[in-house]
């Protein structure tokens, strides 16, 4: 099993769907972000350093609990999405469904030139992840969708490549891992399996779902992934996540905001 | 464990989210119809039998594989949707987030008053399910989002009550029972245990997901699964389901016709 460092060739391997060709958009600066943030504690802070005001009337159908939160920062129109609190239940929006969804709406929508999807993860010791690592995705892929007939299988697996960007993650000296993506925050001796077959360092909730929306739409998309709970420690998953999260979100958001600054003025494939 | 018939009672089971609660539009007959169907072999005998025709200009962003056939069906405006060929792998776009996103852009684009998702499911033989079977879901659930934080555990098991049609059900004489969804084709043991938790009859792979999305969009929604294989047998599923998918095919189109039928002229609240 490679370390993080070696995993920054893999970012070029051309046997994964590339989330987005090169395009003539590519060479302008970016202008419109959208960040993808399954978790209000995730997203507070990071709109406070970005100065954004919630949307009082989002582009979005009516009765949805979607939250948007947007600004200009630098040069940039800034756009932070959440799924919402469930409208029964009071509870974070979180896994693939409603991020998937909220992806979709927030493209139509906003027609942003880049998604990034940041968040927590869990993260695997044995692939050098640590406590309040922050990694950036090289691929992402699904470890909860088995579908064992040819061609089918691989559709269940969904491996997408992240849109790379070898520049920014030269400049600012991120871990680079590949992400594995499933509904349940536990992790199942199957989904141990599929996520060993997926190479995976981190484990999250949307990033493998994000990607599948954005390369559906042709919009790049790059995820950033803060390591919460290590799955392959000795702590339970649910209370070593409770624990750290506002320690972890704040090592979350100062790269966040590291990679926001680095992409201000820039075209895609200066990325 | 409850023969399907005296799951009937359970359709007005007040613990559930109920999909959609009592409005004016309940008292005048329904007139769009919306078809979320995840596999094409399915739909298209299915669109042939209401002479439906494929729209080459449908409502969906460019670049999507999502299908709709459309046309008028007695007094129904009827819809088929499909979410299509993955671009790359050329096989059905089957799962939970094509289907949600699928189901969010036609209620966002047709404004249908009912959704039916009809399909292919695995039946458990226990709960009384064999091959041909064509059920009406009560409810749907989830069974592979597992998320051991309080009140997050009840989010991802996502119970819903599906629209009920009790004069439907007595009209038709289809058998009743709770249907389980989750992404993958084959059963894991942790599955298993949360199937049995959801007390599921039939398992599928969009039910549970169509159900979030009808509710958050508050459109009425009914599931039709048809019984391709039987999960608690010994037949491999992925065979057993490729097997009999043109025969049960058949027993979902007449179904399907039966409902649709049965529908015509009548309001929400007289199903």
């Amino acid at each position: 099993m490679a370390p993080p460092e070696d995993q920054l060739e893999q970012v070029k391997d051309e046997s994964a769907v590339a989330a987005s060709s090169h395009s003539p958009a590519d060479d302008r600066p970016v202008s419109t972000i959208v960040f993808v943030i399954a978790m209000q504690t995730e997203a507070l802070p990071l709109g406070n350093k970005f100065q954004l005001v919630e949307d009082v009337d989002p582009p979005f159908p009516k009765g949805v609990p979607w939250v948007r939160y947007y600004g200009n920062y630098k040069d940039l129109e800034m756009n932070i999405v959440c799924p919402g609190k469930d409208a029964v239940l009071g509870v974070d929006s979180v896994g693939t469904i409603s991020s998937s969804l909220l992806t979709y709406a927030s493209i139509q929508a906003l027609k942003p030139d880049l998604i990034i999807n940041a968040g927590t993860a869990g993260g695997f010791k044995a692939k050098g992840a640590s406590i309040g690592d922050v990694f950036i995705a090289s691929h992402a892929a699904f470890h909860d969708r088995r579908i064992p007939i040819p061609v089918f299988d691989l559709y269940g697996v969904g491996l997408r490549q992240a849109f790379p960007t070898p520049n920014l993650l030269k400049e600012l000296n991120l871990k680079v891992g590949k992400l594995s993506t499933g509904d349940s925050l536990d992790m199942s001796p199957v989904d141990e399996s599929s996520i060993t077959a997926n190479d995976a360092t981190v484990k999250d909730m949307e990033g493998a779902a994000i990607a599948y929306v954005s390369d559906l739409l042709k919009v790049p998309a790059i995820f950033l992934k803060a390591v919460t709970d290590i799955v392959d420690g000795d702590k339970p998953t649910a209370e070593e996540f409770l624990q750290n999260l506002a320690a972890v979100a704040a090592a979350l958001d100062e790269a966040a905001t590291q990679i926001v600054d680095f992409i201000s003025g820039k075209s895609l494939s200066e990325l």
